[in-house]
């Protein structure tokens, strides 16, 4: 059966990416390499659009994260983390494992971070070292404001704000520098439509100064060493070099669509998916702010969330997701975000209306797909 | 210019391997991907001639260096490594950001650690926990005897024997189970001629046992939850999808050859390889126990060892490698381990010849080739 990935990571990767990494292998210290780490760290900067480092490690987006705890606090120290799904939880857990002593802003799963509750804790406690939250949370398909919580830590001289992008970066509008975000983490298997094994961490001059101080334990993440590394075309440790061929070939064809287009793009492809889903009587899971990078959709009435999962796996070929933990058969979700376009979206709509057909819910064939037409019709 | 790879890690990759690594990618959570990860784990117990798990990792070699630290010691704890070059000082620089009271025993660069000095040091002091070692130190292509001393260590019930085996698995014979090796990792980029990306440990059930009472700080190198993960055929964090599809195809071929013929072709590159150059009136620089993994030659007198190094590279497309630290300017370096065969190696000492000879070198051409031309005929 002709397999559809419509996954959030690893989502489908381009002929073009996978023609550049089926080249012979380079040597990392050859300097067509470093040729290659140059410019792919000048179009991650203009991605990131920052002026800081960032940062290729050979690892997923987990790795990076655990860096990001890692390089810029001490055991003791006092954290601020937002949990709002899967990956939230995550910050707390890497947290604890470093004896970071993390405070958590429970947020109920479908609902966003308000900036005011990030402000309040900052005010009671000054104190607190860093901000760890999501741009957009993978299990809820949720995106936080981060513009306004960069607002509200850039006045905390003392507090770092770390961002964890990886489902967010090249989906929508993360701007690095003009936001204040001081450490913001993405992966390779996100927007960047390449195969998992990369981790990108940018790093501002606020971090770098707090990271001379943090003495957790660290040593393949150790970002002092991949700066150093990087000012010289060069990596701490052997990069994952097909992945960064591959990387160079990525970010050149963002390049060419232009930042602004990507958002553009990307935003239409989920609008349309969020606007069939609804016009076929579904529910969206998010409450408030649902992401560009995934869109959660509630199983209805009825109706078990992985039976349409899997259906549209075993049925139709499309790799879409299930929902994680809590929402495990509530939701199903479709990924839009990376290499994708119009017809990505009619398959993934219309392979929801066939499942849903086929389990025998009442709905019109069509109907879902028309609406996404009309959307996609203004591109 | 044609391109060359001769380079202790990344190795050359076969075009079958990079194929498969083109093809569309596969969702990490897909039945079709937990095949693969369960036919890679079978066969990973293969080559590592082991019951033990064999856990798989994104990360370079190092990663797993580094867990192979953190999951069976706490700060505070006795260790013993070799350093007999750069990558041994590599187990010293870990124990160390870690708090580990790592012992040194210092080799001289070109000779191997005796077993009788690990047995002095486990006797005078029992409560060392674990001794580092490298299988093969890359830096200077000695191989330690590993199988001697894993016989020491295995009589010290509170001892565990950690190999690192980054540029040894695959290409000479390691017998983790018989010799009683109970933590040995490799990578992907060396015998297993992938891209560098993904790092291998095994895991004896005496450092499992010792796992359980280790206290270091660790999240993302969590050899629990990725044997966890593995039993299920999953790993814990996203897995670097594409270099486990090439590792498939990689460990197919390599167990069509056999694993005693990979050695015998192995051993006979490397043995052409030498003769050659002895035969070119050059001197390796190992004093004993040269590995068949990567050749270290000295520069002959008056001549520079990067200057050969850089003219293999930019006159000819030869990418070999130079010495490192200590070593720079004194020798180059041939790797012959992985993808490799027959004519490889005649085009490694026909270039060397002809670099030489572009030296200003009295050699006579043909003369190292014919010599391994007549090894050759032997396979």
């Amino acid at each position: 059966m002709k397999k559809y990935l419509l996954a959030p990571g690893p989502t489908q990767v381009s002929p073009e990416v996978l023609l550049a990494m089926a080249q012979p292998i380079l040597h990392h210290r050859a300097p067509e390499f470093a040729k290659i780490l140059e410019r792919v760290k000048q179009d991650l900067k203009w991605l990131y659009q920052t002026q800081n480092d960032v940062l290729i490690i050979a690892s997923s987006g987990t790795g990076g994260m655990e860096g990001s705890v890692t390089n810029f606090l001490s055991p003791g120290d006092k954290a601020l983390f937002v949990n709002s799904g899967k990956f939230g939880e995550r910050w707390g857990k890497i947290c604890a494992a470093y004896g970071v002593k993390a405070e958590e802003i429970k947020v109920e799963w479908g609902y966003a971070v308000k900036p005011e509750q990030i402000k309040a804790a900052l005010q009671k406690d000054p104190s607190i070292k860093a901000v760890f939250t999501q741009a957009n949370e993978t299990s809820t398909g949720v995106a936080h404001p981060i513009r306004e919580i960069g607002e509200v830590v850039k006045q905390f001289e003392g507090t770092l704000m770390v961002v964890d992008a990886v489902s967010a970066m090249g989906v929508f509008d993360i701007q690095t520098d003009a936001w204040g975000l001081d450490v913001v983490v993405t992966g390779s298997q996100k927007a960047l439509a390449l195969p998992p094994g990369l981790a990108f961490v940018s790093v501002s001059e606020k971090a770098w100064r707090q990271s001379e101080k943090a003495k957790n334990a660290k040593f393949y993440f150790n970002f002092k060493k991949e700066r150093e590394g990087l000012a010289k075309n060069q990596t701490a440790y052997t990069p994952a070099v097909s992945l960064i061929v591959g990387l160079d070939q990525s970010l050149r064809m963002l390049k060419e669509e232009g930042l602004q287009n990507v958002f553009a793009r990307q935003g239409l492809l989920a609008k349309a998916t969020r606007e069939a889903m609804k016009g076929l009587g579904l529910s969206l899971f998010p409450k408030e702010y649902p992401s560009d990078a995934v869109t959660a959709i509630e199983a209805p009435q009825g109706y078990d969330g992985q039976a349409i999962y899997k259906d549209l796996r075993v049925k139709y070929g499309v790799t879409a997701a299930g929902g994680q933990d809590q929402l495990k058969g509530k939701v199903f979700r479709i990924a839009t975000m990376g290499y994708m376009d119009t017809f990505d979206i009619i398959t993934a709509v219309a392979a929801v209306e066939m499942v849903l057909k086929g389990m025998g819910h009442p709905l019109k064939l069509g109907t879902g797909v028309g609406i996404a037409q009309e959307i996609l019709l203004k591109k």
